[in-house]
């Protein structure tokens, strides 16, 4: 045994390593120019071991980033979850269901924040959001980019007032009365194309 | 001369002296619970000394706090600027204004990153929000709380998106196209009471 498999032994060293090695990729390549070859290169194992231990660069990136949630999933719930003049109010609820918990929170405000000092991680961010998220559902929704992004924009800054700077009421409100609120804006945004 | 008055001689030494003395006191208190007489007693001077400075609770907040503007310009401009149906607009342009230059949006990244890991912070911020800008054009505009604290989370999520994490199209289209994209969206949520 060389002391570099040695070191790669035990499946929780190994996936380390990637790990280590994806973050290092997608901050110097952005998640478009990362390659699952040249990740699994730099750790120093095959790629098909990439795939058996993250099945998709998506959940590569979401482990590396420590992100608590799949984009395709928030895709996935927004596309298929129900009529099309729903959507708005289930885009609602799949990010309030991701930004209440305080884990779930907390690396995409890691992020958020790494982002207003990092041009690096502004740069995986957005390529993230914008492959993972937007090119998948744009097309199905039949909205402009710049359209979905000011939906994403009014969700996003609901959650900071909401979460982070905790103003009221909104802070206090249920659920249920921010969908009310905020749901019908998103749609209509949406429907006006 | 006494050692304390000696360190308060020139205007810039006491100047910077109440400075500190309120940035600690809006950290402890928040916004509403600072006083003007505890900010003054701290620095050890007397209070129409830091009304000589700084006219006001709040231009002494937007100066402790190194903020770009001052909330009560953004209020004026949004409610004495034009007609009540293109308000959408003016709320849009004067947000872009700000934003727009480095200088005067790193105070205010700097501000939102602190609330993300500081309640204290968080406190200060979201008072002076509610307090300083809210508070005074909800009943001009005969708009909810909830209602307006959704317009000033579009507004938010479109600046953070456009300059901070930098999605495209958003990030390179002119202010006026994310006015035509954004401020028909405010507006109409505004317009909804």
């Amino acid at each position: 045994v060389s002391p570099r498999s040695g070191r790669r032994a035990g499946d929780s060293g190994t996936r380390e390593a990637i790990l280590a090695s994806a973050r290092d990729a997608f901050a110097r390549h952005g998640y478009d120019g990362a390659t699952i070859r040249g990740i699994a290169g730099a750790a120093d194992v095959d790629p098909a071991l990439v795939y058996h231990f993250f099945n998709s660069k998506e959940q590569l990136f979401t482990a590396a980033l420590n992100l608590p949630i799949d984009p395709r999933r928030i895709a996935d719930a927004v596309l298929q979850g129900g009529p099309r003049e729903q959507v708005g109010e289930r885009m609602m609820r799949t990010f309030l269901s991701v930004w209440r918990e305080p884990d779930s929170r907390a690396p995409l405000l890691a992020l958020l924040r790494s982002a207003t000092t990092n041009e690096q991680a502004a740069a995986a961010f957005r390529q993230f959001i914008t492959s993972g998220l937007l090119a998948r559902i744009a097309e199905p929704l039949n909205v402009s980019r710049l359209r979905l992004e000011a939906v994403v924009a009014q969700m996003l800054g609901t959650m900071l007032l909401r979460y982070v700077v905790g103003i009221e009421p909104l802070a206090s409100a249920t659920d249920d009365e921010v969908v009310a609120m905020v749901a019908p804006l998103i749609q209509r945004a949406l429907d006006d194309f």
